[in-house]
């Protein structure tokens, strides 16, 4: 069998869900909102099963979800897109993600990539052939290091591939980041490819900004969405990549071998969410952002040591200060027997885990007051 | 980019429907029932997304539709398969062959394959790394050349992938010939990935035989199917792969990192599909049994030669006794833009288009009386 893949672990959120199953315990793990997602949209995708066309849909995506994502990338981010040439659908953004990395990388060709990273990326560019340049973010602060980015880049960089808002660390790039960024692919002739599926999950007024919409970017900058999460329905696995007409051909032809399409009704219900009204999305922020607060303030009051959260679904703690002497891992396998409450330990966000920091767990708070409460409460009576 | 994905065309189906579209002929092209499917399927998938959990389900698929992919293989192959280390749901079988494919293959390794095949299966292989070692069957018979097959496996095989009931060619392998290829993956410790996902659409009292059921092929044959095909939902994209426990560990793996998981109402719907009484499936059968025989005779009619069709949507057809000169791809855009109906050529289903059989059409006939009558009206008036 192939030797890459065998050699692979399960993803740490199967196994931390897994694990919390078994324990029974309050899942702070794997990211995903206890909420039920967006009536109408729900209510647009069950119609569509019983009226619609459940048969294969055009291979790039329906076209109402397309324009919907060409529209919405005007909305926030200014940016003109062709919905007929610049827009794919894909079944959810890891699948996005193999159909770039696939699509574009060479084998022999080098990739960027920024540690702490979201764990299908480094086997996925391996196994198109992709050579991995890490560079990486040190907490607490997860600043950018530019010089050690620049010199990640070469003659032989095919790509970049980030994560802004940042999963694990909730760190937003801002606009002088993205713009140092843009100039090493500028000066080094790499795409961008950016993972931005918490686009919407964004917090304390920040904006966030697509590098595609950097100056000279436009054309070598791969975005990637998902409804998944812009709509708390993280089990439809629809996202969406935009890309130049050029880029997209590539992306788009390996698509057609990967899933050749996705499922009509959720696409249906996914146009329907994009063309909320900002209402939606900022209710969306502002609701996620008061979780945010209610956790950290809890678990800041418990003995963590909290780090900043500027977006995405999860907050980074360090939990040396409650005086727990192992592993990341260790800790939290802990809480979830001993507490009854799951987190995922950041580490597995790192190419060698034994070579990362190993004092940080991250927890989810995309999820009701009750279940959040219910995990303070547990915490709290442990420590 | 990547130049073996770039190279690539864009899939025939999506051409070809693309054209009916732009033309408004009769798309007997891309293979989709025209039928809603079975409403208590769309019902359940429905119900589920407003009242059921839509967020990440488990990895590996939800267990209902485990344990009725597992039941049903016990139903209609009589295998004894572990449903919680020996199923997994896919996004499609595109998705399915995909993960075995990228988890099996080691580059360098070589994948044997039967001529004519379907359009994703040498991208992928070759993407994957693979050599691909191409034996072809002839029309009209579409025997198995065993010599050229023996021939063609040799110590450095990994695996054999081959599809019955077979597309284009409506052959269904039967069990000397299954029998036959066993025995090679056996003398040579070769796998065999078997895309059987229309194991139900299969006419005149044949039964679908998966290799797996054959002596000591039982650790050693990767089973596709398709709930697309088995419920006429072909937009779901929902597939199942079997496998050993062992194999099943690093096409998992893969699986992870290519989707991570399929939508979980649409396996709720799946698995409520599965669960159907033998009557559902004899029905599907049988039904397109009777559209098979009602084009077959119109086409035969007008003037094709009809080539046997055993199982799958479509049967092939020549077109030389028309009078018609020049090639597949000719005629079937032809008929589209001066008939008004679209077919596929065959000889997309070759690596080497320029040397495959060039005087072969497919027509798809699982579509309502109403379809296929404007379509024979059209080819009548026309021929
Ligand atoms: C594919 S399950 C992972 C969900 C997620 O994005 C996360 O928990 O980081
Ligand atoms: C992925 S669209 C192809 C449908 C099909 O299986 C066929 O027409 O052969």
């Amino acid at each position: 069998v192939n030797s890459l893949m065998s050699g692979l672990g399960t993803t740490v959120f199967e196994v931390m869900s897994g694990l919390a199953r078994e324990h029974q315990s309050v899942n702070l793990g794997q990211g995903f909102p206890d909420d039920k997602g967006p009536e109408e949209v729900r209510v647009a995708a069950a119609d569509y099963l019983m009226t619609g066309h459940n048969q294969y849909p055009p291979m790039m995506g329906i076209p109402e979800l397309r324009q919907a994502v060409a529209e919405h990338a005007k909305r926030f981010q200014g940016l003109d897109i062709d919905w007929q040439s610049e827009v794919l659908v894909t079944s959810g953004a890891t699948e996005a993600l193999g159909d770039c990395l696939f699509g574009l990388i060479e084998p022999g060709d080098e990739v960027v990539l920024i540690e702490p990273l979201y764990d299908s990326y480094l086997p996925i560019v391996r196994r198109a052939g992709g050579i991995p340049k890490l560079v990486r973010l040190e907490p607490p602060t997860w600043r950018l290091p530019r010089e050690e980015l620049a010199a990640a880049f070469s003659g032989r960089t095919k790509l970049i591939l980030f994560n802004t808002p940042m999963n694990p660390c909730s760190k937003v790039f801002d606009r002088e980041e993205l713009d140092f960024i843009a100039k090493l692919c500028l000066k080094h002739d790499a795409y961008a490819v950016c993972d931005e599926v918490y686009e919407h999950i964004i917090f304390d007024d920040r904006r966030h900004l697509s590098i595609m919409t950097l100056t000279d970017m436009r054309e070598r900058t791969v975005r990637i969405g998902s409804a998944g999460k812009s709509f708390s329905l993280t089990g439809w696995k629809v996202g969406y990549v935009t890309a130049a007409r050029e880029l997209m051909k590539v992306i788009a032809k390996t698509h057609q071998f990967m899933t050749f399409t996705t499922p009509p009704n959720l696409q249906w219900g996914a146009a329907t969410g994009l063309r909320l009204g900002d209402s939606y999305f900022s209710g969306l922020a502002a609701d996620m952002q008061r979780k945010r607060d209610h956790l950290a303030h809890a678990l800041s009051d418990i003995g963590f040591d909290v780090l900043p959260a500027h977006g995405t679904y999860f907050v980074t703690t360090d939990f040396r200060p409650l005086g727990f002497n192992g592993t990341d891992e260790d800790f939290c396998r802990h809480i979830t027997v001993e507490a009854g409450v799951t987190a995922v330990p950041v580490s597995a966000f790192y190419d060698a885990p034994e070579h990362a920091p190993r004092h940080l767990a991250r927890f989810c708070f995309c999820k009701h007051d009750e279940t959040l409460n219910s995990a303070i409460d547990r915490l709290g009576r442990h420590f």
